[in-house]
């Protein structure tokens, strides 16, 4: 696909020094500090990916919500979700169908990023359509059996320098210590999501615990003990080379509770007798006591705020989380999280970053925030808003009020190893655009714009992730 | 007025090919799904209108509205609300105050409306102004009086395919008996709109429920009576060519309900005995029981959701409904619609519409609850927003995550006959212009853009009203 | 500095139109109705400023809260916070730190003020880094020390019409009296800021209630010799030129309370004895009682609306308040202010200036209310929304239901004196910047663009604040 300068406002000295500052930073690696690629795929050296449909379609939610928006049931793309419908066996006939309702996704972010990926991994330069849906997938499979398209070698081809993944909490880390003990020189490093922990009302939250005690071979019996559990797990990511923890949350809600309060709340939920009032005050108790961990491990602490999961519940009963059901609410952050940020904004070994989907709370609060707080940098545009229109609003909406410099660059949060060169290059493209619009209208000057592109494509996320480390010099800034 | 490319971005190329993508559906007819023109004024052929006054001044409440923000008296623009001072009965000389005002409607949509009306229906090229009121008064009121200037004439000098009413749920339709017995080869359909007999806390909802069991000939003496009216009022209008329905609401809140509990509010609104709170129940209950009804009988459910009505109480007493005072309030979708969506979301004959009058849940909240439930399409810009900025705006942040075949095309929602081509002109020309912007960054190609373009114009209205029977191939989309 | 385009867009013919319609208005003097210059620069008429750290760091939060949410601490800057680190008495050693810190505000309005202060006020045309911050410290310090450099002949050098303070509804205005009884020809008027008197569960309230009574040499012993206190000051406020009051709210409820409640939370707060529930009833009932005192006496309500106040309670016991630890809430206004707009929003004796941090109220409540009530009018882009994006922001979502001539122009808003020149110029700019904009999509013509120009830069803002008497006649409007 030969539109070098494709995403790039049509203005010929913008679209000149847009190209200009890209290029600049073409040679520095990916850096992916949180996404969600399965470790798996790296555990094991001769992994190779199955068809084109279980690669690009039945794994991603962006795209099957869509195919899903326009009546095709889940079904005809090979999912049981208790429609009653039979369930697709054949991947070439759900390929077809995709490739049917390919021009629904003109001017979507998924559309751009399966076109980029097509061309920039594939070698396939045509859009997809009806016609062309078998020879595409044809050309793909020939790829995907080829020797050499393992993840690994994507990996170094890909020129990632370091990989982020997320895991449980009570996950035993099995595939990151066999990744490790392979001694393959690159860096897939885990992330320890409470998720599973915390939501106490989950109907597997028992289990979770269980599972979270046999991985840190500890007995879990009250709140106390459950919290050294979970201080053990963070240990154990830290050596195995976490920087990071996560966590998503409806509402950013932050309440330090009493331990006994707190007791009372955990023992409800071991009896399975919490009720969502309950569970909400306990998530809110444990956002505190994660945050008071991370100052201690200095873990930074990632917030995942503002998606309302598994709204259609019959399609969660059938074919469960993740696929697609999941909507952005309303979210205000100030007074929600104002016992955390009195606690913890101004330590020094405590480092936040906070995410939304509701992008109203960029110019309205995050910014004011982070530009105050040290403690807290403001995260990229996530999922619903991970788009060129949503990065612009970003750029013109965080920061203003509190400069570059608190915010966090770029997460291609992705579960998909083959997007992410694509997701890149569509962050590296929108910040150069908006950094020669900037200079054009004398806002910055030329080496301003150099920096700051430098920072965007790495040196923020490395500096913010402390994955220095992992990277050549010029990848890191002040 | 000769300025072909207004409304376009400056940029010579982003100017040729919008342009090119206006002219190419030049020839598609206006569809008009949602509106309210009143049938009356094609029911009768040789129906004219009044003076300039009364065609373009009191019956337009974003026209008043900004005269009245200016300090200017309701009654000297002819106009009754209590305000002590003498009603103006000369239209020459509130013709004359809204020219001295004209200026105050710079950037406005309605000023835009107007000066394109004026271009394209009276011939008038001037722009208003204190000077020449009098005399584009007269130039107006000569083309009023001309013997071909009646609503069923420029119907077809508009080149309109089909235009939808919106009628009372309690209406007889008698209006719409007599177009319909008169030969005319006009499309004139209903629209069920339910606000007068579902807010049951309105004074006039007894008198609303008697009208609309005599329109149907149904006795009404129980919520049991109620519904099956209001079912047989549906199949009259369905019968007499109507494909949808329609409610205001304040909040989008969808409740279930028992029939006995629904029973009891009943009651209570019938003894005009039923609090505010009582009200949003039963009004919650009624949603549910619309897009049960709508399931079974396919006719499209819109939801228009977030004014917040008659905010001036005084003018309200003295002058009655929809003269300038309902002002929109924040609204959230995900949470009180799902009861709604997880009942009717999948269902294949249910199709529902959602309006907002708070941009803030196009990214946030209606893009992406649109592109997952198929039932689920986004409308266009409304009322406030029904402006270039907001269309742009609409553009960026209601198709990125849903796409654009989840939306509906344009809705002029007007009851200014004479306007109607202006803004669909605004719409097409709005839409040629960010596709345009969409080619020349790469993000889509010239061939989507074309089909894109087709789409906005007529196609997507017509799918999602079920109108096909009413235009030529080339305004329907796969 | 040579960037005389700067800010505009790059497009030339935007650029050259945008420029022209800037140049137009170059010699209209800078009228500042509301700010927070200190009015004691004016009454010495040999005023003059300490050194570069007191002048531009030290009393802005803007510049503060930026530097600390670097991880520097307020110690550092020379502010005892309570930190526990050495204050730094070395105003060299701090102004180095913020050189060394000074990349950060790059694309933020803090860093575009400073360096267009620097090159129009002290003729430094170089970016200050870290290399040349002590040169730059002694250019500043030299020009400070000048005979020329006071107060006085800078606001004759800064052509400012008439300038407005902002002063306790408490204060004596002793300070003002001073300015008057000098002779000197500047206008510095009072604005009477109501805070301190109505947020009745401050811990300062009831000595600021002795103040108040002290100040007006009245008794104040019940809520309705309360009322005489504050209708007292604003009479004097008023003999001493003002002709606008202010109020800073969370949220702008108002609500109408017998004089008998008000009585009994009055007392209360009188003992220290009221909650903050009983507080926010209290105030909601003065913002009732403020309304109708201007109803009676005329001068303009300002409301300012959002900040969430002392949010870093230890820095706020430690520092006090404005050190940049406020921050933003979602806010309504539709509901909230209707008992106010009820009783208030009609009277023509009335006018109200409502701002908001919350930059989503603009189009979806703030600019259709403003098109209704006479009363109403919509402040500018206020704090943290003070940019060129918040500008354009507010061009593009407060025009088009309004009107631009329902909004009262620029307020710089500021107590740094030196920065109000480049303040009113960046407004300036991104006026005629949009102007430009509009006129080349033709949604406006050049003449409109022409008398919007002087509107936004001049007299909207002398209309809204009764402001005639001060400014020529070209700086007024119809």
């Amino acid at each position: 696909m030969n539109l070098p300068n494709r995403y790039f406002a049509h203005d010929p000295a913008q679209q000149a020094l847009a190209f200009r500052l890209y290029e600049s930073i073409k040679t520095l690696p990916l850096v992916c500090p949180h996404g969600h690629v399965d470790a798996c795929l790296f555990a094991d050296a001769d992994y190779h990916f199955g068809n084109p449909v279980e690669l690009l379609i039945k794994p991603d939610h962006y795209v099957l919500r869509i195919l899903h928006s326009q009546g095709v049931a889940y079904e005809k793309l090979g999912i049981p979700a208790g429609g009653g419908t039979a369930v697709e066996q054949d991947p070439r006939r759900i390929w077809q169908i995709f490739a049917d309702y390919f021009y629904c996704y003109a001017a979507t972010p998924t559309g751009l990023w399966l076109r980029d990926e097509l061309a920039q991994v594939f070698d396939i330069d045509e859009a997809l359509n009806s016609a062309n849906a078998q020879a595409i997938y044809t050309a793909i499979q020939v790829q995907l059996s080829r020797a050499e398209f393992t993840p690994r070698q994507l990996y170094q081809r890909f020129n990632i320098a370091v990989l982020c993944t997320t895991d449980s909490a009570a996950d035993d880390l099995a595939q990151h210590q066999q990744i490790r003990d392979s001694g393959w020189e690159g860096h897939i490093l885990p992330t320890l999501r409470a998720d599973s922990i915390v939501h106490i009302d989950r109907p597997d939250w028992p289990a979770e615990i269980e599972r979270l005690a046999a991985a840190g071979r500890n007995e879990i019996h009250d709140f106390s003990s459950f919290l050294q559990a979970v201080e053990a797990r963070r240990a154990a990511f830290k050596e195995m080379g976490a920087t990071a923890t996560d966590l998503g949350v409806v509402t950013p809600e932050a309440v330090p509770l009493p331990a006994a309060e707190m007791e009372v709340l955990f023992q409800k939920g071991r009896r399975g007798q919490i009720s969502a009032q309950e569970a909400g005050l306990f998530e809110a108790g444990m956002v505190m006591e994660l945050a008071r961990m991370s100052s201690e491990d200095g873990m930074v602490m990632q917030l995942h705020v503002g998606a309302y999961r598994n709204h259609d519940q019959a399609l969660y009963a059938n074919a469960g989380p993740d696929m697609g059901a999941d909507f952005p609410i309303p979210v205000e952050f100030t007074r929600p999280l104002q016992p955390l940020l009195n606690r913890f904004g101004n330590h020094e070994n405590f480092h936040l970053i906070l995410f939304t989907l509701d992008e109203t709370t960029y110019a309205r609060e995050l910014a004011p925030l982070a530009s105050y707080y040290p403690a807290l940098k403001l995260g990229p545009p996530w999922w619903f808003n991970d788009h060129l229109n949503g990065m612009q609003r970003f750029f013109e909406q965080a920061i203003d009020s509190g400069g570059l410099y608190n915010t966090v660059g770029f997460n291609d949060d992705t579960r998909a190893l083959l997007s992410i060169p694509a997701r890149h290059d569509l962050w590296r493209r929108a910040s150069a655009n908006w950094l020669a619009g900037l200079v054009l209208r004398r806002i910055i000057d030329e080496e301003s714009a150099d920096e700051m592109m430098k920072a965007l494509t790495c040196g923020l996320a490395v500096k913010a992730y402390g994955l220095e480390g992992y990277v050549p010099a010029e990848a890191r800034i002040r």
